[in-house]
Formats: C-alpha cells, sequence, structure tokens
C-alpha cells in the first residue's frame, strides 16, 4: 500500500539537490546552460540513444563509467555531436574548469541542439562563473535545456507506504526529433529512495519502454538522446511503489514532450490489443504513430480508418480482416470485415477526432499481448519550424 | 550491341494492344474506369504489395492464380480494399458482365482509390457498356488511373540490336502513400519480346528492387499496389537488353512518381557508397528518403547535414564518424571526423539544394557495396493535400 502525490519544485524537492540556469548568450533571451548539484554523491544510471553517431557528452559518461556523480553541467543550442575527438576534448577542459570552481566527482555533461558545431567554451565557462551553486530553481533548469520546446517539463512526487517514504523529481526536454526508440529528448530523473543500484537500470529500462519508448513526434532518434537515473539514497524503498512513482513521473514528461511536439495539437494513444504477442503489437502502434497518413489524417480529423488498417498491414505483423475491430474513442469503425462506415459512424467518429486527445484502438483478434504507443498530429507548423531550422 | 529509342503511344505501341478511358461517373470530369486489351492472349506476370491487407484485385489474381489473360479493366477512386468476400464477388460480377461485351481470357481487375467502400457496380457496368475495345488510347488509360495525380505517366521505347528488336510500353500511377516497399502505385507494362516466361518475374523482381522499391514520398504502403508485366512474346529478345529497356521504362515512370509526390517540389536522390552491403546501404538510402527531418530540410533547401549523419546513425547500419564522407551535389559538408562546414561551403551546398534535383552521396568507408534511393521534399501542401484527402 502506498500513494503518490504530486509535490512542488522539480529535482529540487529532493533534499540536497541544487539547480539552475543562467544565459550564456547562446540565446538572444533565456536560459541555455544549467546545473544539477548534489550535496553528496550520487549513484546514477542511464539509457543513451540507440543512434550509432552518440554524441561527445554521451561518449565521455561512457569512456569514463560513471557510476557514481555529484554534478551534471547542460546546455542547449549545440549537441556537441559529430565533432570528432576534439568535442570530447572539450567537455574535459569544461570540467577541468569547473573543478576549479567547485569541488566536484565525476562530473559529466548533456547537451542538446545543433549538430556538428564545436562547443563555445568560452562562453560556458562565463556560465560556471555566474553559477550560483546554492540556487535551488529546478524550473530555471528546465529552461535551460529547452529548444524548440514551449514550455518547461518538469514533476515531482512523494510517496508514502507502509515501507516508509521517498521522493522522486525529474526534468525533461524535448519537442521534435522525437522517435521510436527514444527522441532529442533529454530527461534528468533524481530520488532519494534507497534503491539497490542494480536495480535502477533494470527498472529504468523496463519503465522506460513504456513511455519514453513509446512515444514519437516525427520518427527520428536523435545523437543525443539520454535518460538519467539518480539517487541520493537517504529515504526509504520499496520497488512497486517506485516503479509505479518512475512510471508516472515518466510518462506525465513524455506526454508533454508530444503535447510540445512541434506543430502538434492533438495526443493520440494508439492501443493494440490481443496481438500475437507485445512485440508485435508494439511494431504496429509505433507504425501508426509514425505514418505521415495517419498523421496528416488526425491533423485534418478525418476518421479515415483505411488508413489505420492499411498501417497495421504494412507493419508486416500477422492480422486478419475478418478478425480485427477498429475503434476511434469508442465508436466501432471497422468490425471484422463488415462495412460498418455509414454516415452517421463517420460523423460520430470525426467528433472523437475533434478533441485534443483521444484513443484509436485496434483489436486484432489474434492471441491476447497489448501495447498502447503515443502520438501526435502532423501539421503545417511542423514543416514551418523544421524547414527553418538552424540558427 | 543495342539501341534504346523513346518511342510514342505507351503500352499501345505494341502491336494488338488496345486501352481507353471513360469517364463512370466517379470523378466529376476525366477519365476513372479503363481497360488494357490485347488480341492475343499475353502471359503476364505481377508484383503485388507486402502490405498484409491485400485489397480485392489482388487476392482475385492470387486465387485463380493468372498467368494469361487478354484484359484488364482499371478504375480509380475505389480501391475496393478491405471489403471482405463481397469485394471479390463483385470483381466476379464484373468479369462476367464484361465477358458477355467481349470474349475475354482471365480477365482481371486493378483498383485504386479510398479503402473500405464497395465498387459501385453499376457505373463500373456503364463504363463496359461505353468502352470502344477497337480504341488505342494509352494516354486515355493512364488518366483513367490517377487518383491524386498531376500528371499522366507513360512512357514507350523501341530496342534495336544484333537480336533483333522488341519494343515496351509502360503506363503508371502515384502520387501519394509510396512507400519503401512499393506505393499506391499501378504499373502495367506490356512487351512484344520473346521472354521465356521464367525469367519475366526474375527480371521484373530484380529491376523493382532498383526502381519502384527505391522511391519513397511518405513511406507507407499501399493495400492495392501493383507492377505488372506482359509480353504478347511476338518480336525478338535479349536478356541484358530487356533488362536495360526494363529498368528505364521503371526508372522513368517510378522518378515520374516522385516528382509528382503530393505537394513535393524537389526531387533528390540519396546515393550510399561504400556501405558493408547493399541490404545496409539500402536501409540507409532509405532511412535518408524517410526521415522527417531531412524531408523538410530539402524543403527548406537547409544543408543540414547533421540531420544526414543522424538518420544514417538511427539507421542502425555499420557506420564510422572518422571514415564518413557526406556530399550535397558536389560539395563535401563532412569529411571523416573534420569540420568542414563553413559559412563559405554552407552557401555552396544551398545553392545546389536550390535545384529540382540534385544527389545527396554518402561515403560510409567500411567496404563496396552501394545503392540510390530517390526521395522528396516535404511541403505545407503535402500536408493540405493528405489533412483534406477522401472525397
Amino acid at each position: 500500500m502506498f500513494r503518490i502525490t504530486p509535490i512542488k519544485n522539480g529535482i529540487c524537492a529532493i533534499d540536497g539537490i541544487y539547480a539552475d540556469g543562467v544565459n550564456a548568450g547562446f540565446k538572444k533571451d533565456g536560459f541555455d546552460v544549467g546545473f544539477i548539484r548534489s550535496e553528496e554523491e550520487m549513484d546514477i544510471v542511464y539509457l543513451f540513444t540507440t543512434n550509432k553517431f552518440k554524441a561527445a557528452p554521451l561518449k565521455y559518461v561512457i569512456n569514463k563509467n560513471i557510476t557514481k556523480t555529484n554534478f551534471i553541467l547542460a546546455n542547449s543550442k549545440n549537441a556537441n555531436a559529430l565533432t570528432g575527438e576534439a568535442g570530447i576534448k572539450d567537455i574535459e577542459e569544461l570540467m577541468e574548469y569547473l573543478n576549479k570552481k567547485i569541488d566536484v566527482t565525476n562530473p559529466l555533461m548533456s547537451s542538446t541542439g545543433v549538430i556538428g558545431v564545436r562547443l563555445d567554451k568560452e562562453k560556458i565557462k562565463n556560465a560556471i562563473d555566474k553559477f550560483d551553486f546554492k540556487a535551488r530553481n529546478s524550473n530555471n533548469f528546465a529552461k535551460a535545456i529547452m529548444t524548440t520546446d514551449s514550455f518547461e517539463k518538469e514533476i515531482a512526487f512523494e510517496v508514502l507506504g507502509d515501507f516508509g517514504k521517498f521522493k522522486i523529481g525529474a526534468v525533461a526536454k524535448g519537442a521534435g526529433m522525437i522517435n521510436p526508440a527514444m527522441a532529442t529528448m533529454l530527461c534528468f530523473i533524481v530520488t532519494d529512495a534507497n534503491i539497490p543500484y542494480e536495480e535502477m537500470k533494470e527498472i529504468l529500462k523496463e519503465v522506460n519502454e513504456e513511455t519514453f519508448n513509446a512515444i514519437s513526434v516525427d520518427g527520428d532518434t536523435s545523437t543525443n538522446d539520454s535518460v538519467f537515473l539518480m539517487t541520493t539514497r537517504k529515504a526509504d524503498y520499496d520497488k512497486k511503489a517506485f516503479k509505479e512513482a518512475l512510471k508516472e513521473s515518466m510518462l506525465k514528461l513524455a506526454l508533454d514532450i508530444i503535447r510540445d511536439g512541434e506543430g502538434a495539437n492533438k495526443l493520440v494513444a494508439f492501443k493494440i490489443k490481443n496481438a500475437k504477442n507485445k512485440d508485435e503489437a508494439k511494431k504496429a502502434a509505433k507504425a501508426l504513430t509514425n505514418s505521415l497518413l495517419m498523421k496528416t489524417a488526425i491533423f485534418g480529423e478525418d476518421p479515415n480508418w483505411g488508413r489505420i488498417a492499411s498501417t497495421i498491414g504494412a507493419s508486416q505483423i500477422e492480422c486478419n480482416e475478418n478478425k480485427m475491430i477498429i475503434k476511434i474513442g469508442d465508436v466501432v469503425v471497422y468490425n471484422k470485415g463488415e462495412i460498418v462506415f455509414t454516415k452517421e459512424v463517420e460523423e460520430k467518429a470525426h467528433q472523437v477526432m475533434k478533441k485534443d486527445s483521444f484513443k484509436i484502438e485496434v483489436d486484432l483478434g489474434i492471441a491476447d499481448a497489448e501495447f498502447t504507443a503515443y502520438g501526435c498530429d502532423l501539421s503545417y507548423d511542423y514543416v514551418k519550424i523544421n524547414a527553418g531550422y538552424r540558427s
């Protein structure tokens, strides 16, 4: 038995965690460099992009095999990706500079922005000079990592149960390039739960599959995607309660990322039911989130179930047109080979699609596996934002 | 030694081939039902969509195992897909009706348009009544199968060589939903080459891989994609000459389909060189044609090579940032980990992207396999056309 209650202050809700953002001149206005600092060393685990060209900050963490840290330096507007050995050396230099200002253990960097441009180290050093290491402004950190995001994304919960209590706080960024296997998406999760180190990665991976790996804005995978989970280990722990709180945190931030999808107006949950197995359910659900024809139909509020069916068929999973049922919201638009799509049904389904968020459900009628993926529409604005990006 | 010369009249360039289009009332104006007829039986082979929900006309051909025919009835505006058993019965009824009008052997149908709506048989019967079976209007047939296409797509060649001569003519349609593994794309190829039956399918498959399977407008696979190759076998044959002529025909039509891609303004060839093997080269080339970030960058004429690199990395093929070279046209924008993208280089690459068609080349530097895929940009108009489709 446990209760999960939302609390304020994002990652700074955890005792001993400091965070802030400053303007280093990468953005005209607003924060662009920030930090997360812990009074004491935290255990840290991470999940990085599957992209073969991992950005320098990711390589830096992998090379150093960092498992404990008390400091993360983050910046937006420059991904420090495809910058070769020089990109890694830049990080080393910055970490040394940082260490002169404040005592840090295994500090690491996290970057997002344009690919293939060297970091402006002077600007970042100036930002470090400006840091107030005693600040506890989670929201400013959330702002500092934003790129095309239109709002900051953070959450915190307190979890109380028979086992005792712990807190969890998380900050994320992401709005474009969100994809099948993570996104240009950064997420920093801090907890004080006394979770055994070997369980940290296992739980993070499992929850990630159903949250960040279940969302898609445009099907691309960035060079920088990272999810970090850190713990001060000062409070209590219960596996079930922790998993639940972690999922609530990550799902909230994942859905925020879709809601903030570049040019996206609608959040759609694609639920595949009664598939042969979970992999097939996932494959079909993700195919729906990534289909341009599906995404434009959603933008047009057009209950074109033929595109749903066609995408399922194209995804190469086991399916049978005489067993499949398709629903838009609660409206059955296709029923096991029977043509049920009358003008009246069409109008009802169209009304569902007028909402800001709704569910599309495909019951394959094959076996009993299911998966829900989350996607959004494709609007004129997506094209506009991405045809004009880079500055 | 042989020479391939363009000739007129599309499929009707072949002796004994008749074709026409009429208006059956599916479109307000213009042809929507058409036919291809041969004086004598032709051998026929076909490649159908990999979509698991194959449309009724495809099932009809598969069920009857048709290998010879002298008649194809085609319609636009209705795909006769996901229409169950009734959809197949509708075809049977129409084929019987046709047989009362003219003596046909194994006639078949080919449909494109909206999914999940029964065919209006009366309209099609009226169209059959209107057919002039002696007409030789390849262009009218090409018009009758158009959906969102803005121009008709046909080609014919005469091939002369030491071996003798033959002709080949082809008609295709397709503008949207063009994908990794074919498209809502219909293609009808007629020749008089005396090609052995067992070689027909083999050659069609091989050439299809480098033409229709190498193009992508939006990454979707339709329920109706079909390529038919038919021969009257009245002329001579040479394997090499035939393959070459078939490739020229199919590549011309495939590129026409991209040029006519819904809302597309630019035709881009994505060449992957020196990949580990052909499958990997293809995977990477197709990933580039399907990346929304790539497609919007092309629309914006933005030489954002970071998106090219990121897409290659995300495609999970073997690659190494210190071996890879990226060119936009002839402009090297990334060179083995070195940052070469100066303002001057950027401007040169931007000038290349201002053209209607250009090449993007990625030299992976791993081994020696290559593949070229063809794609287009993603514009506001793509969204407009697809958010408003269905009528």
